[in-house]
């Protein structure tokens, strides 16, 4: 895989046969009709992904992709930057709130460095480092187009290795200081929404930090002036590395025919640049949660998505979809083993 | 406990203590403040049920109690009044939505007969029948006052052993053809809201036959004339054997501080009893989930309760309450096993 048009190449599409079969037999068993609501319509979205109406969930993986961003210069988050390193060591030492949700959802968590500004990544991190961050996009692009693509790439050929090891459930997940500005610059371009209608507090700023931010977002865009026409220029100019695997990992899975959950904003922001790439990779997507983030519900909507929950989380790390992953498996479960009317001596049903 | 002073008597309040010490261990932990959202409200929320910051709370049990009513002979219902017998008998061979929903969330199921028209009981269901369905409560009382007594006691009786057993996390469920129409009365009756406000469409009623259900439920009020200030006569005249049994269990474990998640609007109209009757039992009560019966929304309002999830299901049987049981003990899992900033080596937080 070398081009861009192959890689978003081949998304097959869902089967509408076992879509029908799973809404058939949601209207056979023993409750009134449509009376799960949003499980029933879960279970026949699984469905067509796979094209089984009792696909095996059992291999869950949360894939996390980490990376460091040069606009942190600008004061836009509470944090220094510093404070992804460290996160990716709690990751590791298993302290972080992915990681307990993760054990909740017995699902595995896996960790990649695309581009964490440290000179110590641990050993248990899969290192697919492009550099030690990127460039502040307010006086001049990201990353190279190059390095753009090299991030897809990366995060596309990362769901190859989940689906040859057997993954059927995947989650993805965001770990970097200042990536709540990278995400907003790209919704704004990709959503053609204002910068105000999507740039919010991130890790916790006050009304007079999201304005700051807002300027410099505004500024990064008239610098930098994305195509949004093009994915691939808005990722390289206003872009993370790890929003870009998270966008090449959701092709990759589409791709393979695994459920993909989306986690927060800045998932949602890989999954605009992937659909804007690929669009038919859509009916693949499950937002897990929608944030106390503004930009996340632009987002979701520009992908004609609703979210699972709304516990009003901004954690990131994959944390919403973590939490959401039972609630998958759950519909799942209740679409193959509750019984039919028939079943109980129910006649009639309807 | 022969009298209704007794069993109202002795909730306990909230550890505030346990609630602050909560509050200030999520701050210390290595994320933004605030960033879990409804999860650090539900951990604090535990804290002061329980009065312990890592509460068990493995022993779960979904609490199932099943009647019926005879106010299915005006036609409120899709279905016959003979699915309440069916469905206890499908609870008892695991075929039903709850059963699935137990499964997945590892609590365990019981289902207690306070009346339902059968003579076939299996043995597995706690039989405590108070007789085989209300009377139609469109031509007069549902119950005497004393077997409304009853069916609370029961109820209390019953969380007493669920509370001798070890039992620590509780969630109520319901079964009862025509108990949405019961729930609409008693909702309309204690929250003093309009019928039609309350009243929806239930197992699946057209608009036609939700209007004709309003009139039903109109006309049993004019006929009846509860009283508000007195939940006793709500329950007694417009209630259900089951609905009683609800209340009398929700203030049983709020007596015994166990932590209680309400299901759907069922559930949510014994709250409402419970609380009209000893209002102090609201702070150990969790809101599971947001039916698509309005009248859940108004009951909940009234109760100054949030829903964790709203997933648009209306199936009853605690279906909601089991789905949400995770959420909760991920709350507290969270809140005691993530590192803290210090342990993290990240200095400051705040």
């Amino acid at each position: 895989m070398n081009t861009l048009e192959h890689l978003i190449s081949d998304i097959p599409c869902p089967d509408t046969e076992a879509r029908s079969q799973a809404r058939e037999r949601w209207d056979s068993l023993v409750k009134p009709r449509g009376s799960l609501g949003r499980l029933e319509d879960l279970a026949v979205q699984i469905a067509g992904i796979t094209g089984e109406l009792d696909p095996s969930l059992e291999r869950k993986t949360i894939a996390l992709f980490a990376g460091d961003h040069g606009v942190v210069e600008q004061g836009v988050s509470k944090y220094p930057k510093s404070v992804t390193a460290s996160m990716i060591r709690t990751f590791v030492a298993n302290g972080a709130g992915i990681n307990i949700l993760a054990e909740q959802a017995q699902t595995e968590v896996r960790v990649i460095n695309m581009g964490v500004d440290t000179e110590d990544v641990p050993a248990e991190i899969l290192d697919r480092s492009i550099r030690k961050g990127t460039d502040n996009f307010m006086i001049g692009p990201a990353m190279t187009r190059q390095e753009a693509f090299r991030s897809l790439e990366t995060g596309y050929k990362f769901a190859e290795i989940l689906y040859a090891q057997g993954i059927n459930l995947l989650g993805v997940g965001d770990m970097g200081i200042g990536n709540t500005t990278a995400s907003s610059a790209i919704t704004a371009c990709l959503t053609e929404s204002s910068v105000g209608q999507v740039t919010d507090k991130g890790t916790g700023l006050s009304a007079e930090q999201i304005s700051h931010k807002s300027q410099v977002i505004e500024q990064a865009l008239r610098v930098n002036r994305p195509d949004p026409q093009d994915p691939l220029d808005v990722l390289s100019k206003v872009g993370g590395f790890e929003i870009g695997a998270i966008a090449g990992c959701l092709i990759g899975g589409a791709a393979h025919r695994i459920p993909l959950l989306l986690d927060g904003f800045i998932t949602s922001a890989g999954a605009l640049t992937a659909a804007a790439l690929v669009p038919e990779i859509r009916p693949f997507l499950i937002a897990a949660h929608i944030s106390g983030e503004k930009g996340h519900r632009v987002a979701l909507n520009h992908l004609g998505l609703t979210p699972l929950l709304d516990l009003e989380m901004r954690l990131g790390e994959g944390s919403g979809a973590a939490l959401a992953m039972p609630v998958v498996e759950t519909s799942v479960r209740l679409l193959n083993n509750m019984a039919t009317f028939k079943e109980a001596g129910i006649s009639g049903g309807e």
